[in-house]
């Protein structure tokens, strides 16, 4: 059996980034002793998810902020895959002016950045009284990310990128293993749709699906819904969190992905001939950018 | 409030194909005394789903069959939209050959065939011992079928096709309300997917969603899961049968369509710069045939 060992970090957060950091640092250690190969962490770990704190938040990736640096750090002394979570990062653009992006940074474990890729489908609502806009304060990414490992390719996306169902798709049709999102979905809409989405993905693409949410805090002013999940390739689950601060570890099989698709054989199946697949990149040259990763 | 009630008649299908189509209108008249302007049957309704039975019980439409003649009487005098599950077609091909389709055919309350499409993606699995493959019998159709009600525009695609994402995306994006699959789930996979999937679809698409599966028989040779259920914009359950013989019906709220997609804004936020639109025609000639309804 070929396997690996994917914990996900349930962090309580708070608005306090060292705080956050050193709770991280303890956790991920503590999944490392438990056997975690991989671990992952929730979109925006290093505050409590909140827009108005974007600005205050954002550090440069290039050259390492405080976070990278530390989740370098992390990733090799860990000795781990570390899907950092996410952050608010500041890029400075060539008119030296700066923008932010809500951005994934990938570590290997010897420390070194091997994948990074920004949030691509920017929340925004203006309905019974509540408006958001993230787009109000963050630049787009443009695609999906991805990292190798010695157990095969994961991809990687953000939160409310999950609502869209063509990244796992394309992810998986592209021989990816599995799909992680770092995300912070709140209660209500985790309560609704978190566990549905996550196992949408895993059934319509017979491969591993995990999300990874902030704790549930009812003093924090935003309220997480946890229950951060490990999905297997017939969509069941694997493992999953309750609603407090919680690492949670699960084997994933990966031979469950090969029975899954010879047992449902939808990879066998589909009509490309009626419908357009989604992982084709298209010809034109400002069409599909999702090879461009940004590292 | 706009709102039209669907009915769902989970038969327990036989082997006689007279006796199926004698029950078949006594559940449609008694949906119609409950109020049911569209009715759904399940998959080869007329029989029960078996392959090897399939050129037994297979019948023309174009000029009306029994099981065809059948519906339309029953669409007509139970004054309703009639999506009759589907059934076994005979086709004449040009060289006098015939084919095989596993179609879906529609009748509105004058007892007129509106739509009619035939199932686009073969189940064929060959592991673990377990050889089965439609294919082999069956013609594949070529597209969703849709049909317009003075409610709004159904689409409609054919039990194992709910498992291929991108046809009830296609029908959302091209404006339909709901995605209709006369299906027959076996227990097995019904209990691992049925509601994930119809759950899925809407909560990708964010409109209505049902499926109609027979009764579940344990005298039965094949064992269909029931469970026949309507999924609202918001994934979440409206109406669901249990396994037995059963008549569901569902008012669908169709305000709930807007009131999903502006407080979950996935309708303004895709990134077709990034991906492509699977509902989008391709410009190739031998591409995109989704336009071609069989009617």
């Amino acid at each position: 059996m070929v396997s690996v060992k994917l914990a996900l970090v349930q962090l309580r957060t708070v608005k306090d980034k060292t705080k956050n950091l050193e709770r991280a640092r303890e956790l991920v250690l503590q999944a490392a002793s438990q056997g975690a190969q991989i671990v992952l962490l929730p979109e925006t770990f290093n505050m409590t998810y909140c827009i108005e704190d974007y600005e205050q938040f954002a550090e440069h990736i290039d050259g390492l902020g405080e976070t990278t640096q530390a989740l370098s750090r992390m990733a090799k002394d860990a000795q781990l895959y570390l899907v950092g979570g996410s952050i608010l990062e500041r890029r400075t653009n060539a008119d030296n002016t700066t923008s932010i992006y809500n951005t994934v940074t990938v570590w290997n474990p010897d420390g070194q950045l091997v994948a990074r890729q920004s949030k691509m489908h920017m929340f925004a609502v203006d309905y019974n009284g509540l408006y958001e806009n993230e787009g109000d304060i963050l630049t787009a990414g443009n695609g999906i990310g991805e990292f190798s490992t010695p157990w095969g390719q994961f991809a990687f996306a953000v939160c409310f990128d999950c609502r869209f169902a063509e990244l796992a798709m394309i992810a998986a049709r592209r021989g990816c293993v599995g799909m992680l999102y770092p995300a912070a979905f709140t209660k209500g809409s985790g309560e609704l749709h978190w566990e549905l989405i996550m196992r949408a993905r895993a059934v319509d693409n017979l491969f591993f699906v995990a999300g990874c949410n902030p704790a549930f805090d009812v003093q924090s002013s935003y309220h997480a819904c946890g229950h951060s999940m490990v999905i297997d390739p017939f969509a069941r689950t694997v493992a999953a969190a309750a609603y407090g601060e919680e690492v949670v570890v699960a084997d994933l099989d990966l031979a469950l992905i090969d029975e899954a698709r010879r047992s449902i054989p939808v990879y066998s199946q589909r009509r490309f001939d009626v419908y357009p697949d989604v992982a084709q990149q298209p010809t034109s040259a400002d069409g599909h950018r999702l090879i461009d990763q940004e590292l």
